[in-house]
Parts: C-alpha cells; structure tokens; sequence
C-alpha cells in the first residue's frame, strides 16, 4: 500500500486532533527507522495505522475481541487498549495488510508487550515522544531515543507503569511483561 | 505448635536483628489478626517462619527449588524471592507444618499474589509495616492497616512496584498480579 492511500484511508476515521497526532507519530516513526536500520515504509505505514481504530464503537470492538482470536481478557481491561489489537485485525479485514511485523506493531503500540521488535519497539516509542506530547519525564525519554532504542522504550515502560499506579489503574499484564523484558537494557 | 516451641525452632536461623524484625513482625501479625477477625495463632506462627529460610545457602534454596513443586520462575529472578516459598516448604520437611493457610502465608510474603487470603495479607503487611520499618509511603500504610486490610495491602503492593521500577529491578509476575487483584479496593 502507498503511503498516500494508506494516509487517506486512515482520516476519515479520526478526529482531526488525533489523525494530526498520527502524522507527528509517523514522521518520528520514520526517523527512528533511520536511525535504527528498520524498513522506513513498514514504521510510516504501522504509524499511520496505529490508533485506526481509536473511535470505533465499543460495541463493535468488543464482538470483534470475542469472535477473533485475540485475547479474550483485553474484554476484563479498560477499553483503552481494546483499539491496538483491534486495529491490527481491521487493517487486514478492511485493506488485506497481512504484514505481520507492522500488525504487531499496531497490535501493541499502547501496552507494549516482551520480545518486541525494533518496529513494535519504534511505533511504541514515537506514540510517547512526539513533538506534541507533554509527561513527566519525557524528555529524558526523547534524550534516550537518540542513541538507545532499547533503553529509551523501557523509560516508556516503565513510566507508563508509574503513571498508571500512581492513578491506581489496572495494568494489562503486556505493560508488565515488556517492563520485565526491557529492564535488562536499563542495568547494562 | 506452641508459640514458644516456634520461637525456639527460628531462632537460631536467623541474625540477631532479623530475629528481632521477626518478633515485631508477628506482633504486629496478631495484632492485625485480632482487628481483621483471623486466627490470631496462625497469624503468630506464619510471623514466625517468615523469614525462616532467609539464611539458607543459595544452593540449597536453588536445588529445593529445583526439586519441589514451586515455580521454577523464581530460579530467573532474584533470589531475595526465594526464601518464601523456600521457607514454606521447609517447616513442612523440618517441622511437620502442613497449614496450607500458614504456609501460603509465608510463601508469598515477599512478593503477594493475586487472591491473598486475610491471613496471607496480614503477613504480607505486618512485614512491611513493623514499628522499626522505615519507607516513602509508610505512614500511609501504617494509617491505612487501622481500617482497611485489603486498601493498606493494595498500597504496600504498589509502593513495592514503584520502588523495584525506580531501581531498574526485575518484578516478579506474582507482585504485578497482587497489584492488578488489590487495586479495585483503591478504586472503592
């Protein structure tokens, strides 16, 4: 798929706040892929395809987490995360993209999970640090993300487990994992 | 077994200052035992043998671990976690235990677990609240056990992630499934 279809596939479906926030994501993506050796069209297209299914109705998410394989207890977790693997799933149903590497990508672009690759790794960290975010510690994060892909997405990791404690939220056993994963780079 | 026949079996297995943690800890235990309407003898007793196995030699915890039913996960991780579930199967071996409630209890002290007993929350919390304790958050805690069991236990699991992720440490599954089962009780 060229970028410019992929780009007007995804507009229609977000607000325009959120599709500008997809181009930020995209053009980071893209120069992280540089930076880190990884297919520079797989991270524009999984970047652009990231949050696809942010808006579609709940309804419409849950059925398609109960007749899919995709894990059943994402239903026991805030819908937040729903949309990832959701919209892994769609961009194959709805456009026949069944490149593995950019659908996991989209699939854990919100929780991470362990094992990821360097584009999981890269759609994960361009979410967090594009130009327009604003968190505590984030620009240590972007500081990171220079020189250590790996380094830099545990920081997400591992922020992403203070935010969501601090806030006494439940955390979706992937957040835990890819923490657990990554820790390693931190120590080295 | 007799309170004073479980202070005589521990004793010489531990350091001075760690038998005088354990003392406080099972004060502590059965005074929260009496508030929360648990068996305050069994409440003494796991107190007791918590930190039974603390001193073991490394590879002797690392052969029972590896000979026993318990998770070989925990060879992966530090060995901190180790005397726990250690220590729950040895007073079974050397004294004939086999209060699935107490060992439980000891079992997973260190880390919690999800679906903790009353009695495995008390030692979970006892040992982290013992008057000579000294954390960030304590006195939360401390203030939280005079009402809420479940809100005071929820808080030493997160304080326990907080602190492990700010020191770049592995998490140990158990501790990320104690947080996501006691959170809902600070949602309350």
């Amino acid at each position: 798929m060229k970028i410019n279809e992929a780009t007007a596939y995804v507009k229609p479906h977000l607000t325009k706040e959120r599709f500008d926030h997809t181009l930020r994501v995209a053009e980071e993506a893209v120069a992280l892929a540089r930076l880190y050796h990884v297919d520079e069209k797989k991270a524009e297209l999984a970047a652009l395809f990231h949050d696809y299914a942010k808006y579609r109705p709940l309804k419409e998410m849950e059925r398609i987490i109960r007749v899919s394989q995709l894990p059943k207890d994402l239903l026991n977790y805030h819908h937040e995360l729903w949309h990832g693997p959701v919209g892994a799933l769609l961009i194959e149903y709805e456009y026949g993209i069944t490149d593995k590497e950019i659908q996991s990508a989209i699939h854990s672009h919100t929780t991470g999970k362990a094992h990821m690759t360097k584009l999981d790794l890269i759609i994960f960290l361009a979410d967090y640090i594009e130009p327009c975010r604003s968190f505590p510690g984030l620009e240590e994060v972007r500081e990171a993300a220079k020189s250590d892909l790996y380094y830099a997405s545990y920081l997400v990791s591992r922020n992403t487990i203070h935010y969501l404690s601090s806030k006494n939220r439940l955390i979706y056993p992937d957040a835990f994992y890819a923490y657990n994963d990554l820790v390693k780079y931190a120590t080295q």
